[in-house]
């Protein structure tokens, strides 16, 4: 059970967001926009990012929600995610992506570990000036994403149906659906 | 310069909102939602949090401007910020105030570093479960913010009469301001 008394017993972020609805409505804003909202990158892409760092950081509940919300849009989307938070640079993806990727590996560890070399790499293999300012925004989004849910001590349930179930929901109805 | 071109030669968090006014809105109006609005921690306690945040993600951007923030609403403000980065536990705030500021320090390492002692701790010095909700999501939001200033390598100003400007514009006129 989490460290505050949230009135609910809904896991990880979730009940947060429930708890607190001021700060729930903003967070939920923020992720449909970093996630979901036109892009040139994909949603699929989007949470690859997002469930890549949230692996880095050890945050269950968010690695298990945005592996499922990934594998939901990307073909061969289970094992595409395995592969990614195993070792991106080997994984079956563009090397646009693995760029990206890499950049937000840094931005996990610290905003200043990432080099003028590792944006120009991503330029070289094709990012646009946006897509790698959305790539180190998302990461930089899920450093404190992750942080919120296991800082406060949320609950993440072991099984996987409730991660895909809420997976359903996110591709048909966003991030904004989560918080009603 | 930062590391891609966003079109304008303003210093760190300003410039990035400018160039994508789509996510320049969810995270200013989030800012304000957690620093501004109606709480029973002020505005100037809720910025010295994110100050003292920012100082450790050394992120002199945003340790330059919320110190000033903090200071610009807080009685003896500019030597009691200097006092909590250098160390809150010897710093002149209450009790309450020492506890929810090691929280954040424990947040800014990892969500998973926050124990429940910790947020005992906050509870008998009187914090109540929203203050160490807010204090936890404060502290996860700025590392959300120092990362994103910091991974795309935002200019920050030496001198400290552009943060005080600025300063008076957050306390006149709010977060949502700075995107104008």
């Amino acid at each position: 059970m989490p460290y505050i008394d949230i009135g609910n017993e809904l896991p990880g972020i979730v009940g947060l967001l429930r708890f607190r609805p001021e700060t729930g409505q903003r967070l939920s804003a923020l992720a449909e926009t970093l996630l979901r909202e036109p892009n040139t990158l994909s949603p699929g892409e989007r949470e690859l990012i997002a469930a890549y760092v949230s692996s880095l950081n050890d945050c269950k509940f968010c690695s298990a929600s945005h592996s499922a919300f990934a594998a939901a849009q990307l073909p061969n989307g289970t094992d595409l995610v395995s592969a990614v938070c195993t070792d991106p640079e080997q994984a079956p993806v563009s090397a646009k992506m693995k760029a990206l990727l890499h950049i937000a590996g840094r931005v996990q560890q610290s905003g200043r570990s990432v080099t003028e070399a590792d944006v120009a790499a991503a330029r070289a293999a094709g990012a646009s000036d946006v897509e790698i300012h959305d790539a180190v925004l998302i990461a930089a989004a899920f450093c404190m994403y992750n942080r919120y849910v296991d800082g406060l001590g949320t609950f993440a349930p072991d099984d996987s149906e409730g991660y895909a179930s809420t997976a359903e929901v996110i591709v048909s109805h966003g991030y904004m659906a989560v918080l009603q």
